[in-house]
């Protein structure tokens, strides 16, 4: 799991292997069953996760229960919850996996150290937060403007192999959509599969 | 409204003021009318601007003509298309000055070069982008999660004063609404209003 991790950073960064093999030594690697915790609203975010392979999602519970998901995290790359993370306040959202999956984590100490006594490592850091926030505007563009319709197509173009990893309620709760506008939305899709097979 | 600036700087870091000064120095002061377009998509983003006075939105237009709202950036706060700057790609947003503006403009070189000599300037940055992202985090979950009367109260809570600067699409097409849904809801509740003042 550390060699899936140590691949990614050489690959992404020119980073010498024995700085990877450090960052890497610094990280505790944990295997999280599906649907297993790794942090709950309310508890304070104190790690780095990187995902070596599985998918974690990251949701909020509204007060009257209704789940909202954020995002997902698939294999190759990072989560955490930011804002708990860098002002040591209680998290708003929780981080679960949904699948089997194996995460690398670091204690912010010890990540702070990295950043500080790695230069290269704080730019790709830096490159990682850029691509949360194009991320985020791009995701706040489509559930402004996007149809539910539009927004269920964009997400099986970008995500195709999520459609059998996740249960569809989930793609609702990322979607910020019902789970029977949702199954309407696919159920029209099929229909129209089957007419243009038909004919 | 370069001493705008500067007293702001000075309220949100350590900066000597001389080292305000020179930052101050390196911007160029532009005025906008109300309307006038300060970044148009298509065009790459090339400065970090300050509004140290008025109001700007940036926005998208849909191929259906459809706007939607990103953010609305008030005095004393910075905007730009991020993805556009750090890049140099065109820019899928425009900006433009809801009323009278000043603003203050720094070529992405010279800030570059700032942020280089001044460390804690860097710092400061880093503290806006992360805000940023708190921010954008927060709305992608009052988006998927409001109701449109919970939207409206959150902005009507979050921004009083938007409620007499703007005009009541803008609000919509920030809230993700339509005008019709914001007008019903405007005068469901004027009409609770109404109500409680009679009993």
């Amino acid at each position: 799991m550390r060699t899936e991790f140590e691949n990614y950073l050489a690959s992404q960064t020119d980073l010498p292997g024995e700085t990877i093999r450090h960052i890497s030594s610094m990280a505790t690697v944990r295997r999280l069953h599906k649907n297993e915790v790794l942090m709950n609203a309310g508890e304070i975010c104190r790690h780095k996760v990187f995902i070596s392979d599985g998918l974690l999602r990251t949701y909020h519970i509204k007060p009257d229960g209704n789940e909202h998901i954020l995002h997902f995290s698939p294999q190759h790359t990072w989560t955490l919850d930011v804002e708990s993370y860098d002002n040591l306040t209680p998290s708003l959202v929780n981080i679960e996996a949904v699948e089997r999956s194996t995460v690398l984590l670091w204690a912010k100490p010890d990540f702070d150290k990295l950043l500080k006594d790695i230069p290269e490592l704080k730019k790709f850091s830096e490159r990682l937060i850029s691509r949360t926030v194009y991320n985020n505007r791009n995701r706040i563009l489509t559930i402004l403007s996007g149809t539910p319709e539009e927004r269920y197509a964009d997400f099986v173009n970008a995500h195709p192999d999520y459609l059998t990893r996740l249960p569809l309620r989930m793609i609702a709760a990322y979607l910020g959509i019902s789970l029977k506008t949702l199954t309407r939305i696919r159920h029209a899709q099929l229909q129209r599969g089957a007419r243009s097979m038909v004919k």
